[in-house]
C-alpha cells in the first residue's frame, strides 16, 4: 500500500521539510477522564428501591462484624448490637455518606503520577492478588519474591496502570516479613500511588512507616492526601472478618484509603439475580463506609463492587459474563446514587493467554466503561479467575487499556482537521500519502500498537507465525530488562535498610486475624 | 464451591419440586435493540461541519463516476456533469434524504427471522468477502465452494448472526456460474435475510430470480419489503466504479437493499485525521443514496462507512484501534444527523485467532454499539483484515455477539427479584444454593457459554490444556455435522435447480465491469 514510488519520493522531500513542525507521538495515559456517559440498567425507582432493601438488610437482618472494638464503634454510634451482630440504622449510614469524600487525591512518590479519585476519574490497577504466576518462559509456579517484583515493575512501566497493586503473592517471603518486601519493591522501583494489605495493625503501622521513611514524610505530610491504599473484602453474605474490619479502621484513622469491596457471587455467596446480589454489595459496602466514617469522619474511602455470577456448572467465578457486566453497570448507578467514587474490576476465568481470556477482560472492560467505574482493578494480566497473574496476558491486556486511553482524547473537527485542501488535492483514485495534510500528522496521527502485528499472512508466517501471546514474551523480557528504578528508588533504599533489618531481627509483624 | 453435601442434597430435593416452575434458559437473539445510548466524539456544530464540507466536496470536487448511465440519471436530475466527473448540487442530496426511508423491513424465507432495519436495532453479519478460508482442522486453503457452504451454515447455526453474507469467496465455481451456487446455498441451506454480490446486471437479475422460483413469491411479493441485500463500495478517494452503480440503480429499481460503504483507509485512500476521512466518507455515501433515490425514489437504502486508519508501518489496514473506535462513533452521528441507519463493521487485523484478534474485534464490536449501528458487519470470523475466514475465529467471535446480546435484555428490579426473603433466609458467612429464591431460577438465572471453559486449571490441564482456539474445532465440527436445513430447503432445491442447469447451458452470465 505504501510501495507506489512516486508518492514516496514526494513524500520523502515533503517529510524533510515538515519534520520540525510534526512532532513524534506523545502518549497522554497518566491521568485520564471518562469518554462516555455512564449507563443504566434499572429504573431510578429500582436503584432507589435496592438502596433501600440494603438499608433494610442493615437495620433488620444485621451484619456479623467479627472484631470487638468495630462492634463498640458501631454500638457507640447508636446501632443495636447482639453478640456479633451489627443492626446498623439508616441514619448511621446516611451520616456516614455525608461525610465521606467525593474526591480523594492519592499521592505517589512522583507528583505527575498523583490522581484525583473521583467520579469521573479513570483509573486501571493491574491484576492483583494472584498466588501464582506464568509465563511462557518460565511456565506456571508459585507466586515469589521475584515474580512479584518483577510484576511490580511491568506495571510501573505502563501509564496506563494509575495504581500499584499485590499482583503476585511472594510467598517464599515468611509472612511476618512479606510487607517489609512488598512495601520495599514499590517504595525502591516505583513512583506511583502505593498498595498495602490489611493484615493487621502490626504490619499496616509499619507499612506506613516504611513510605514515610523511604520518602521523608513528616506526619503531616503522610495526611496530607492518600498515599496508601487498601482493598476490604466483606464475606459475603454479611459478615466482617477481623483483619477487614481492624484494616477499615487503621486506614481511616491514619487518613489512608479503603476500597470497600464485597465480592459477590450471585448464584452461591450472593442471591442469584442482579439486583440481589447487587443488593447484598450494597448493603455490605454501606457497613465498611459507616464503619470507617465512624473511625474518622471524612476519612477517604471507595464504594466497591466485584459482583458477578458463578459457572452453573462448575461453580467457578465467571467474569466478562452478561450478567457481570449488568452489576458493574448496576453498581455504577449506585454509586452515583450515593454520590461516591467506586471501583470495578475486569477478569478473565481463562487458564491460558487465549481469546477467552481477551474476551472475558476486553467485556468487563467496557462494563466499567459503561458504568463509569473510577477505578478498574485487575484490568492486566488476571488469569484462573485470579489464580495466576500471567506476564503475556498483562502485556496484550495493556494493549486494550491503552485502546481505551487513547478514546478519551477526542478528535478534533475543525476545518484543518477535516481538510477540505487536502481532499481537493488528492484526484479520485488517488491516495493522501504526499498531501501536506498527511505530512504535518503522519507521525502523531494514529496509536502505535505495542504487540498487535498488522504485517500481512506471509511476512507474519516467515517470522515465525506468533501469536500475540507469544509475541508478548518478548516485549516484558525487554520491558524487564530496560527496566530503571526511579529518580528516588536508591535514596528510599538505603532509608529503608535499616529499619527492615532491626524489625526482622525483632521477628518481624504477624499478621492478625 | 458447590461441594456442601448438606446443601446440595437439600438442594437437591427442592430442584425436583421446583422444576416445573424453572423453565430453561431461552435465548431471544433473533431481533435485538441496542442497550447503550449512542456516544458522541464530535461536537453538534462539528458534525454540521463535516456534513456542509462533504456537501462542498459533491458540489465543487465532483465524483468520478464511471457508468455512463449512472452519470445520466444525475445529468437528468440536474447536476453537472463534465467527462465522468459529476458535480452533485446539495439540493439533489437533500432531496435524496426525504425519499429514503428511515425504516426498512427484510424479510426472510422464515418470517421469525426478518428484521426491521432502523436506527435503534442491532443487527450482526458474519465476516464476509474473504478470499481464504482457514481452521485448525485443515489449514488456511483458498476459498471454495465447500468453504462457503460450510461458513454460511454456521452463520445460519447461530440467532445473533441476523443477515447472512458471502463469508468465503467459492472459487472454484467458475465466476460466470458463482452467483447460482451462492444463491443456491442460502435459498436450500439458510432462512435468514439474503446477500447478493452487484456484479452485473445479469447476475443480479438472475439472484433476484432465483429467489422469487424458490420461494415462490410474486413479483408483487418480491418488492413487498427486501429479500435481497447487497453492499456497495466506492473506490475512494471520489470514485464509484460501474459494477458499484451498476448495482445501486439495480437494487433500487427492484426494490431491494443496497448498503452503501465506503472504505476509507486514513493515511491512505482518505485523509489522515477522523474528521477528514469521515468527510470523504459522508461525501461517497451520499452519492450512493443520491444514486438510488434518483433510480427510484424510496428505495432502501443503508448509509455506511468502513473507515479505520493504516498501520503507518506497514500499510496495512488496521481494526479495533483507537481511531477506528472512534470514526465509527463518528459515522453514527453522521447517521443520526440525516436520519437513516447505518452499517458498521468489526474486523481483525490479526493473522489467527489469537488475543489480538479477539481485542481487534471486541473493540470494534463495542465500537459499533457505542455508535448504535445498524448493522454491525464482519462481526465473527474475520481475520488478516478480511483476507481470511476463521472458523475457530468465528466461534469465539459468536462468544462476544451472544454476550452483547445479553446485555439487551435489562435485569429486573422488583422486590421479587432483589430477593428480600432470600437474603434473609441465609446466615452470615452461608450460600444461597439452597434458597427458593435461587431454585426458581437456576436454570435460567445466567449465560451459558460457548467455548469458554471455566473448569479450574488442574482440570483443564487434564482436558489437554486447549485454548479457546483449540475447543472451538469441536463446536463447529459438531455445528456441521449436526446441521439440518430449514423445511423449505428441499423444494427450493427442486424449484432451482432446472433453472441453474438451463442457465449452465446456456453459459451461465459474467460480470460486468
Amino acid at each position: 500500500m505504501l510501495s507506489n514510488n512516486r508518492s514516496r519520493r514526494s513524500g520523502g522531500r515533503r517529510r524533510a521539510q515538515s519534520e520540525a513542525a510534526n512532532p513524534l507521538r506523545e502518549t497522554r495515559y497518566k491521568q485520564l477522564r471518562h469518554p462516555f456517559q455512564p449507563q443504566s440498567i434499572f429504573s431510578e425507582d429500582e436503584v432507589a428501591n435496592i438502596h433501600q432493601t440494603a438499608l433494610r438488610v442493615l437495620e433488620d437482618l444485621g451484619i456479623k462484624v467479627l472484631l470487638p472494638e468495630a462492634r463498640e464503634i458501631f454500638r457507640t454510634a447508636g446501632a443495636r448490637v447482639k453478640d456479633d451482630m451489627v443492626f446498623i440504622g439508616r441514619d448511621i449510614v446516611a451520616a456516614a455518606l455525608k461525610t465521606a469524600p467525593a474526591a480523594i487525591r492519592l499521592r505517589a512518590a512522583n507528583p505527575a503520577r498523583e490522581q484525583i479519585y473521583e467520579t469521573g476519574a479513570m483509573l486501571f490497577m493491574a491484576g492483583a492478588g494472584c498466588p501464582n504466576a506464568t509465563d511462557l518462559k518460565r511456565g506456571r509456579r508459585a507466586g515469589d519474591l521475584q515474580a512479584f517484583v518483577e510484576t511490580l515493575k511491568l506495571a510501573q512501566t505502563y501509564d496506563v496502570i494509575h495504581m500499584l497493586g499485590p499482583c503476585v503473592e511472594p510467598q517464599d517471603v515468611p509472612i511476618q516479613f512479606r510487607h517489609y518486601e512488598m512495601m520495599r519493591a514499590q517504595l525502591v522501583h516505583c513512583d506511583k500511588p502505593m498498595f498495602v494489605y490489611a493484615r493487621g495493625s502490626a504490619q499496616v503501622s509499619e507499612s506506613f512507616e516504611m513510605i514515610r521513611k523511604a520518602l521523608s514524610l513528616s506526619e503531616g505530610d503522610f495526611t496530607d492526601g492518600v498515599w496508601a491504599t487498601t482493598v476490604i473484602n466483606s464475606n459475603s453474605p454479611r459478615m466482617l472478618d477481623i483483619p477487614m474490619a481492624q484494616g477499615l479502621i487503621d486506614f481511616a484513622r491514619a487518613g489512608q484509603m479503603s476500597i470497600i469491596t464485597p465480592f459477590c457471587l450471585a448464584g452461591a455467596m450472593a442471591p442469584i439475580t442482579v439486583a440481589g446480589a447487587l443488593t447484598l454489595q450494597h448493603a455490605e459496602a454501606l457497613t465498611g463506609i459507616a464503619l470507617a466514617q465512624l473511625s474518622r469522619s471524612g476519612a477517604p474511602i471507595s464504594y466497591g463492587g466485584f459482583s458477578s455470577n458463578v459457572d452453573m456448572k462448575s461453580g467457578a467465578p465467571a467474569f466478562g459474563t452478561p450478567e457481570h457486566v449488568k452489576m458493574q453497570i448496576g453498581a455504577g448507578q449506585l454509586a452515583r446514587y450515593i454520590g461516591l467514587p467506586w471501583r470495578s474490576a475486569t477478569g478473565a476465568a481463562s487458564n491460558t493467554a487465549d481469546m477467552q481470556a481477551a474476551t472475558e477482560t476486553n467485556m468487563a472492560l467496557w462494563g466499567a466503561a459503561m458504568a463509569n467505574a473510577t477505578l478498574t482493578v485487575h484490568a492486566a494480566g488476571w488469569l484462573e479467575g485470579g489464580l495466576s497473574f500471567g506476564y503475556e496476558k498483562f502485556i496484550n491486556d495493556i494493549e486494550a487499556l491503552q485502546t481505551m486511553a487513547e478514546l478519551c482524547t477526542k478528535p478534533l473537527g475543525s476545518d484543518a482537521e477535516i481538510g477540505f485542501d487536502a481532499l481537493a488535492e488528492v484526484d479520485p483514485g488517488g491516495h493522501f500519502f504526499a498531501t501536506q495534510h498527511t505530512m504535518d500528522r503522519y507521525q502523531s496521527a494514529f496509536y502505535a500498537p505495542l504487540v498487535s502485528d498488522l504485517t500481512n499472512f506471509g511476512a507474519w508466517s516467515e517470522a515465525g507465525a506468533q501469536t500475540s501471546t507469544q509475541r508478548a514474551t518478548e516485549i516484558w523480557t525487554k520491558d524487564l530488562a530496560q527496566f530503571q528504578n526511579p529518580t528516588h528508588g536508591a535514596s528510599a533504599d538505603e532509608r529503608l535498610a535499616p529499619f527492615i533489618e532491626t524489625r526482622k531481627q525483632q521477628g518481624g509483624a504477624y499478621p492478625q486475624g
